[in-house]
C-alpha cells in the first residue's frame, strides 16, 4: 500500500517566543522538522506533504534541505488541526494509499510505531497512535470499547469518568487518504475555539461504520515541544538516548553528561571520548580513535587511532587519515590530512592537503583568504613546517621539504627544498636595559596638567 | 517610612576552612554578601550597616564596591547575634524608621518577601520571617498564637510539642529600629554558649505587651552558606534560577546544565547559547546572537546578529557592534569592533578599535604592552589585516588598508595603502634533504662517554 | 602475619565490547587494575599475583607501570574463580601468610574494609566480605549461622528461604594461603557451567570444621565493571567522592559536576577551580591558586597564588613558581616557569625554563623539534619577549632582555640586550585599494567555460 505523510507544520509556538517558527528550532543539529520527518521516512512515503504557515518561507527553505521531494502547502489561516491537514488535498488529489498524520514538532515517533500503525490499518479504517503518560493530566482521552476505538474526548469535554481512562491521544492518525480527507470533509467547528479538530474523524467514521483502533507507543515518543523548556528537555532526551547507545556500541565515555552529538554522528568501537566534546552535524570517527577533552568536530571524518585534541576544532570538509594527531588551539577546515601527519599546537589550517608524516609547527597559518577569494595550500609528505610560517595560498611544499621557522611562504617550494624567508638576528646590547629604563623613569614621572 | 539595613557579616565561616570571611565567597561572580544586599537595596533603605567582624578590612573593601553609601561597623569580639545587631546602635542614632536584620550568608531572600515583612509592619511591631522546611530538623520554632508570634524557641530547648510546630525561624526580623536596639539592651546571655540571641527580642517584645508576628517565605530563599558544598549549591540554585529565566525570555540553551550565567547577565531574545558556555559580570548579549561552545564572555556587549566563538574569549571593554564574528582561540579585550568585522582565528586584539567590515587574519596580534604602559591600535574601516600581523601599538592601520602576512606593523599605514614588512623568501634546493639526513644519522650514531 | 595479594584479572569483558581487556579501562586516569591494587596495597603485602588471560601481554605491560615487584601469571583457559586462584599457587609456593583474592574489575574496595577483614582473620579461618545491596537481585547469598558464615549459595541455586537474605557475596576472601589452596584442590566443576568456583571452598572449609564468617562493606565499594555504562557509572562515583572531599579540603568548586579529578589530583586549600576543568594524572596545585574555566592540567604542579587559564594547558613536566600567570590558548609541557612571570596569550612554552618576573609575549613559540630531535630554550629573568617571538632552540635569551616582535631569535641574546630580527616595513601607497579592485573584478567577472 503507497503511503503519503502529511507533516503539520504551520504553528509560530508562541511559547517559544521566538520570530522562528517553531518547527525550524532545532535539536542535536537539526530542526524539529527534520526529525519528525524522519521516522516517516522510513516508511519509503510516495509523498509527502508539510503544511507550512507562520513564515512558510524559512520553513520553504528547511524542507528543500531535508527532504528535496517533498511538498509544502501553505495553511493562510489558522483553523485547526483539520482545517490544517485539509490543506494537503490537492497535493494528494487522487493518490490511492494510506495518509499518516504527523506532526513538525513532535520529534521522536519511532519509525517501529508507525509500522505497527501500517500493520494495524490492514484491520482497521482508522488507526489513532494512543500512549498512556505517567501524569495523562489534560491530554485528550481515547475511548476504546472491546478493541475499538469509538471517539476521542477533549479533557474539558470528558465526563469524570472518561478523565479515569489512562490512554490519550497523541494526535498521530493513519488513515486510507480518500477516507480521512473525506470524514474531514464533515467536521464542524461548533466549538469554544471555533476550530476543526483532527480528533472529530474518530467519532464521524464510526457513526460511518467505519473501524477504527489505537496502538500505542511509549511516552517519550510523544514529547511535544512548545516552549525553550520544552526545547531543553527534548534535546536532554535526544542525548541520554544517543549516550547510552554509544556506551553500547563499545564507545568509552569518561563523562557522558558533557558530550554532546548530532543526529548523524557516528563513532566507532573502541573511541575513547573525553570529558566536553560537542558533534555539531556529519561526523563520523572510525575505531580506536581519540577525542580529548574540549574538542568541537563538525562536517569531518576522523579515522582509526586518531588523536584530536585537546582544544581541536574541526570543521566541515576536514578529513583525517588514519594516525593523524591534532593538537591544541587547532582549527581545521576543509583540508585532507594524510596518515600520520601531526598538526600539534595553535594553527590554522584552511583549504589544504598535507601529506602523510608531515609535520606541522606551532602557529602556522594557511594564509587563504585574500579578502576575496579561497586559496588551497599543499604540503608534500614528510615535509617540515617550521614553527610561525605563514602559507600564502596558493602554495606548493613539496615532498620532504622544510621551512625556517617565522618564514613568510609565498612561492612554492620543490621537493627535499629548504625555504627560508627571514630577517637576520641583531643583538644590540644594553638596549634592552636602556629602554625599560626609560619606560620606568616615564612612568614614575610627575604628571602634569 | 524610612528604613534602614543591617547586615549581619561578621562571621569567618570555620566550616568553609577558608582564611576569607564567609561572605566575600561568591556565587554567580558576586559575594554572597553583595547578594544579601541586593534584595534589601530594592527597599531603597536610607542607611545601610554592615557588621564585619573576621578580616573585616576585606569586608570593608567589598562593601565600598557593593555600596559607596553603605557603612561598615566593626564586632570585635563574637558574643552572638544580638550583640552583633548592638553594633549598629550608633550608625543608626538617632534613626526614625525601621531596621531589617539581614544576613551575609543568605544570599536569597527576594524583595517580594522583604516587601511583604514591610507591609505587614504596620500591624505588628515586630516581624519575623519564617520558613516551612522540608525537614524542620534542628532549626529554631517560631510559636504563633492566633496571628501573634509569641516567642522563638531554639530547637535544643523545645518541648515534644513545640518541635512539632513545622513554621521555623530564618533569623530576618523588622522592626522599628528604637524598638529594636530597646529590646536588644534587654537580652541577656543566661545560656549554654553565654551568647546574646537576636530572638529573645520577641519573648521580651511581648512581655512588653508588644505585638509581633511572622510572615513566610518558600525555604529556597532562606539557603545559607556555611560550608563550601553549601556554595556549591547556592550557585547551582543561582544557576538553575538564571537558565530557566533565559528559557521562558526566549534564549536558546541547547544544554542548560553546562552553561553558566553571572549575576546581572542579560541575554537577548532568540539568542542561542550553546553547550558549555561561561559567563563572568557585566555581560549583555543583544537578541539573535550565537554564543558558540566553549566561549567564555567577561564585561562585554554583543550586539544583534553578533556570532561568538566557538573558543572564543570577550576579557572587559569588549563591545561588538552589529554582526561581528568573533571566532576560535580569538582573545579580545577593551576593544570595540564595528558592524560586520571579523576577527575568525587565534588572534588577540587588545586595546583597539576595529573599524567595520574589517577583516583580521588568523595569527594577529596587537602588541599593546611594552613592559610598562599599553598602547592602542587602531584598524580601519574595510581593513584587510594579513595572518601573522605583528601590529606594534600605538600604531593606526588606514580604512581600506592592507597590511601583507607575518608583517611587523610599527608604522602607520595610511588609508588604501599595503603595509608590507617581511623577508624575500629563499629556496635552498636539496636542503631539507641534507639537513634531515645529518639529523637521523646523529640521533641512529652510537653513544659514547 | 605476612599477606599475599591474588588479583584477578583474566577477563576479556565481553560486555565491554572492546579489543582491550576489561581491567585496563581507566577511571580518574587510570585503570580499573591500578585501582583494585592501589587498596590491597595499602596491606603493605610481600607478594602480590596479578592472575592474567586475556591480552596478558597488556595485562603485563600495565601491572609493570603500576607495581614493578608484582607477578603475573597467565590463565590460558577460563575454567571459573577457583581456577583462577589456582594459577597463582606456584607463584605462591611455601608463602606463610595469608592470602587476599580481590577483582580487577572491582575498584573500590576501601583499605579500611581490607583491615577489617585482617584483623577478622584473627578469630576465623576464612573471611568472606559480603555487603547488603538495596536490590539483592541475582547476586549470591552468604548463608550465616550465628556469627559463622555456613557457605554461599548462588542466587539460581537458592530456596526461597534463602533468596530472603539480604546479605550478598562480593567474592572478595581472605585466608590463609595454605589453607586457600588446600581447599582450591578439593572444589569441583560439577555445575551448569562445568567451572571451578571459589565461593565452594566456604562449604568444604565448614566441611572440615574450620570457621568462616563474614565481614561487610557498603554496596558503593563493591561496584563492579561489566560495560561501558558500568564504567562511566564507575567514574562518576569516584568523580563525585572527590569533589566532595575537595570541597571539604577548602578548595572552590563553583560547578563541581563540570569539573574532572584524576585518581592522584592534589588540590590545596582555598584554591578557586571554575567550571569546565579536567585534571589528568600526576597534578599538584597548591593554595590560593585560581584555575580558570576550560583549564586542562596533566602531571604539573601550580604553586600559591599561581592563576591558570582560561583555556590553558598544562602538560606533564610543567613546574609553576608562585604567583605565574597562565593566560588563554596557552601550551605548556617540561618547562619551569619562576615566580610571577606572565605567559598570557596564544603561546606553545616547550621545554623551556623562564625566569622570574619574565613576560611572554602573545604568539611566542618555542620551536623545540627540528624534526628528530627536542632543544632547550632558557628566557632569564625579566626578560621581555615581544609578541609574535619564534624561539628557535636551543637558545637562551638572558636576564633582562628584549626581542622585537616578530623576531626569529636563532642565537642567544646577552643579558639586557635587545634582539631583533625583522624586515623593515614599507607601506604602499594606494595598493590595497588597488588590489582589491582587481579582485573584486575577477570575482564580478563572467565565467567562461
Amino acid at each position: 500500500m503507497p503511503t503519503a505523510l502529511i507533516i503539520l507544520a504551520a504553528g509560530q509556538g508562541t511559547r517559544m517566543n521566538s520570530d522562528l517558527p517553531k518547527v525550524l528550532h532545532t535539536i542535536a543539529g537539526a530542526p524539529l522538522l527534520a526529525h519528525a520527518m524522519a521516522a516517516g521516512a522510513g516508511l519509503m512515503p510516495e509523498r509527502t506533504v508539510v503544511v507550512a504557515g507562520y513564515r512558510s518561507d524559512l520553513v520553504q527553505g528547511a524542507v528543500a534541505d531535508i527532504d528535496p521531494d517533498a511538498q509544502v502547502v501553505v495553511q493562510t489561516e489558522r483553523k485547526g488541526t483539520a482545517h490544517a491537514v485539509a490543506q494537503a488535498r490537492a497535493a494528494l488529489e487522487g493518490f490511492g494509499g494510506d495518509a499518516f498524520v504527523l506532526y513538525g514538532d513532535t520529534p521522536f515517533i519511532s519509525l517501529a510505531t508507525l509500522e505497527k500503525m501500517r500493520a494495524t490499518r490492514r484491520q482497521h479504517e482508522i488507526v489513532v497512535l494512543g500512549f498512556e503518560p505517567e501524569s495523562p493530566d489534560r491530554y485528550g482521552r481515547l475511548v476504546m470499547s472491546g478493541g475499538n476505538l469509538e471517539r476521542i474526548v477533549e479533557y474539558k469535554d470528558a465526563t469524570q469518568q472518561e478523565r479515569a481512562i489512562r490512554l490519550c491521544n497523541s494526535g498521530v492518525i493513519a488513515a486510507s487518504a480518500q477516507t480521512l480527507f473525506a470524514l474531514i470533509g464533515e467536521v464542524g467547528n461548533d466549538n469554544a475555539a471555533g476550530e476543526y479538530y483532527l480528533t472529530d474523524i474518530v467519532g464521524l467514521a464510526r457513526a460511518r461504520g467505519l473501524s477504527a483502533t489505537a496502538v500505542t507507543c511509549p511516552e517519550a515518543e510523544t514529547l511535544g515541544v512548545n516552549s525553550r523548556a520544552d526545547l531543553a528537555r527534548a534535546e536532554a532526551a535526544f542525548q541520554t538516548r544517543a549516550r547510552n547507545e554509544a556506551l553500547e556500541n563499545g564507545v568509552t565515555l569518561n563523562a557522558p553528561d558533557t558530550v554532546f552529538f548530532a543526529h548523524d554522528t557516528i563513532i566507532g568501537r573502541d573511541t575513547i571520548i573525553e570529558p566536553h566534546v560537542v558533534f555539531g552535524p556529519g561526523v563520523s570517527v572510525e575505531t580506536g580513535a581519540r577525542i580529548r577533552a574540549f574538542s568541537h568536530l563538525e562536517g569531518c571524518h576522523v579515522s582509526r587511532g586518531g588523536v584530536v585534541g585537546p582544544y581541536a576544532r574541526l570543521r566541515p570538509g576536514t578529513e583525517l587519515a588514519e594516525d593523524v594527531r591534532i593538537g591544541n588551539f587547532v582549527e581545521v577546515k576543509n583540508a585532507r590530512i594524510d596518515e600520520n601527519a601531526k598538526v600539534n599546537h595553535l594553527t590554522y589550517i584552511g583549504d589544504a592537503t598535507i601529506g602523510a608524516d608531515a609535520n606541522v609547527g606551532a602557529g602556522t597559518v594557511t594564509c587563504n583568504y585574500d579578502g576575496v577569494f579561497k586559496h588551497h595550500t599543499e604540503i608534500g609528505a614528510g615535509a617540515f613546517i617550521g614553527s610561525g610560517t605563514m602559507l600564502v595560498a596558493p602554495v606548493t611544499v613539496g615532498k620532504g621539504a622544510m621551512t625556517g621557522s617565522g618564514s613568510v611562504i609565498t612561492s612554492n617550494v620543490p621537493d627535499e627544498a629548504l625555504a627560508i624567508g627571514r630577517a637576520r638576528q641583531d643583538n644590540k646590547p644594553g638596549l634592552a636595559r636602556k629602554l625599560f629604563d626609560r619606560l620606568k623613569a616615564r612612568k614614575a614621572a610627575p604628571k602634569r596638567d
